[in-house]
């Protein structure tokens, strides 16, 4: 359980800091308050949380507070009231909430007495940045920014726990044929669907991200990369290939990976990681880009993308099924012999051939793979799909 | 000094990955490379990288390749071929990028063999992803992806080390005025500049997020935060407040966080780092969202933006400075005596003032404080600046 002292308790980051405090009883215990003058609303506060110190910044207020709720804590004012409840000795972390400068010598205080300190006040290290960050590494305590964009930073530089993700955010291109409709699909060339609009590949995943088979694929690659179940995966189309994907957290709050689209930086990551080593190539630059959207998927138009999930829910063999079909289609179609939207139906009668096989060896997947390309290629010669 | 095996050495991720060995030849060696018929390519790598081992997939050309640069390397043709390659004593990680299922053999035998993986190769996992990641965990093999969505999310995760961070790009509503001109903000009201279209704060901040001085003492507390210089530091303008700040690290890789504008998430993730609690409300939704944009800030409209970086190019006691005359100057305004754009003005004229002291202490920083805003004070006085 962590202690905290609310410095600025009465203000905005104050109360919602009081919401977290409610909502999370057995996490976090309120022993000391701090507020400027507004004694209705720390009233409450001290008949709510029942901390062992009220402090109020406003000395002409004192007497007052100290007549409402003396039975009740410890009543301190003025400037070294505030340091009092700043430092109160049961405490662990203090939120700095104060606006302006006037939070700085509380919070340097509280650094002194070795607490933890969530930063809302930005003035403490506007105005003593240096002095601030020397005491706190000689005092070794953590200070975690509140400010958003501060946190977000913060954020990005923290591990993420695989226990804590809610939710991945694959995002796609959409392909050469997102603004197409499904009747424009059907005549599709094979010079058509091997012009990518951001990436440049070979022709077999070019292929696949036209159909959007290819982010299917990697819809069942997150699912082992990241243990994570298929109902909270997510697929994004974002035609500007700058956000590669996300991750969302059980708290809600999104960590995405951003870049310009070139595989150098993947590449080298996973040769690299956990180091990463300078690039001098072109840096992504936001506002020369100045918009990124986001959009839905068309499961209809990019029935393979449905399929992928479709053998994702089914086990583990259908996948194997949709892969070995995937690529004897694609196959059929690069030899001109099938339609670009037949990809998908030969694919879905393939799988609806299939029955599920558990705990297959390596063996039988290689087996497996076999059985659906023969199947593909028969259901392509009875000729009933073209 | 990683040693690597390339399976797929002569398609895009293959030469790729290439091109990142040339450039840092210090910190990876290539031992082994596997193609399936580009030999021509195959032997120009085997002359420059001088592997151990090249593999041929396609066993019928396996005599030409042994012609070509038998005298040079061992020579291994067709699938057994490639999984000696993948599985070569001296190679600690595996590049696996060959097309299609075809790469599963070879990736499940490197595992095996206690290599590290680079996956490119998504059938590895979307054929036999339970098979694959017990085999990691049995070998106690790292497996790190190479796809860019899912080394996005593979990034997300991981901690980012501060110094190999390059930049950090913290956001910017731009606050209630980003569209209009400069004329007109010489008539905006107290009650124009109090309604902030994105946060809900008080008032002393919601000014500050007007004239943009919030963003600026936001960089002065990046700054120390993340100890990082001023000119690695840039604010770039995002009207949905969506992305709350991202980090670019050395590789070019960005990473951000994003949510909706809600200062819960930060204010209860300060509280519970480095552990994240669940939350209830409602969460970001970028497909509902739709668009988000991007632009660089207008220095000219807002000058105290300018002036947060000039205090910063001062010294520390210029930042107290800043501070100390904004907060004096932002109450002159929401008493209604000075105009809007009178803040930026008496600030700049207080800062010509100052004349930096090194090394304070903290009580130098309050004294200074306090000069700051006698100091702005009395140019109100003076009358010069409305």
């Amino acid at each position: 359980m962590k202690v905290i002292s609310i410095l600025g308790s009465t203000g905005s980051i104050g109360t919602q800091t009081l919401n977290i405090v409610r909502e999370y009883k057995e996490e976090f215990r309120v022993d000391a308050l701090a507020a400027y003058s507004n004694i209705d609303l720390l009233e409450a506060q001290v008949r709510e949380f029942k901390p062992k110190i009220a402090a109020i910044g406003d000395a002409s207020q004192y007497k007052e507070l100290k007549r409402r709720v003396g039975g009740l804590t410890y009543v301190a004012a003025d400037r070294e009231g505030v340091v009092e409840a700043a430092t109160a000795e049961s405490c662990d972390t203090v939120v700095s909430a104060i606006v302006g400068i006037a939070g700085l010598i509380p919070t340097y205080n509280a650094i002194k007495t070795g607490k933890n300190i969530a930063l809302a006040n930005k003035e403490t290290l506007v105005t003593a940045g240096r002095i601030i960050t020397e005491e706190i590494k000689k005092n070794n305590v953590k200070m975690i920014p509140v400010d958003s964009e501060h946190s977000a930073i913060f954020q990005c530089l923290a591990k993420g726990k695989q226990n804590e993700v809610s939710k991945i955010i694959l995002t796609a291109s959409g392909g050469p044929f997102r603004n197409r409709t499904l009747k424009e699909l059907e005549n599709v060339t094979v010079q058509d669907a091997l012009k990518h609009p951001n990436w440049s590949m070979g022709r077999k995943i070019t292929i696949d991200s036209a159909t959007l088979m290819n982010k299917g694929l990697e819809v069942i690659e997150a699912r082992w990369l990241f243990d994570i179940m298929p109902e909270s995966i997510e697929v994004c189309v974002h035609p500007q290939s700058i956000i590669h994907s996300a991750v969302e957290f059980v708290d809600g709050a999104v960590i995405a990976q951003l870049g310009l689209p070139d595989m150098k930086i993947p590449i080298q990551y996973a040769l690299t990681y956990p180091e990463r080593l300078p690039t001098n190539g072109e840096k992504l630059n936001l506002t020369a880009i100045g918009d990124l959207t986001f959009y839905e998927p068309d499961m209809k138009k990019f029935k393979c993308l449905k399929l992928a999930f479709r053998a994702l829910s089914m086990g583990d063999s259908a996948c194997v099924v949709l892969n070995g079909a995937n690529e004897e289609a694609v196959k059929l179609f690069l030899s001109g012999k099938i339609s670009f939207l037949a990809i998908g139906d030969l694919i879905e009668k393939t799988l609806d051939k299939h029955k599920i096989i558990s705990n297959m060896s390596i063996d039988e997947v290689s087996a497996l793979d076999l059985w659906s390309r023969k199947t593909l290629t028969n259901l392509y010669e009875l000729g009933c799909i073209k």
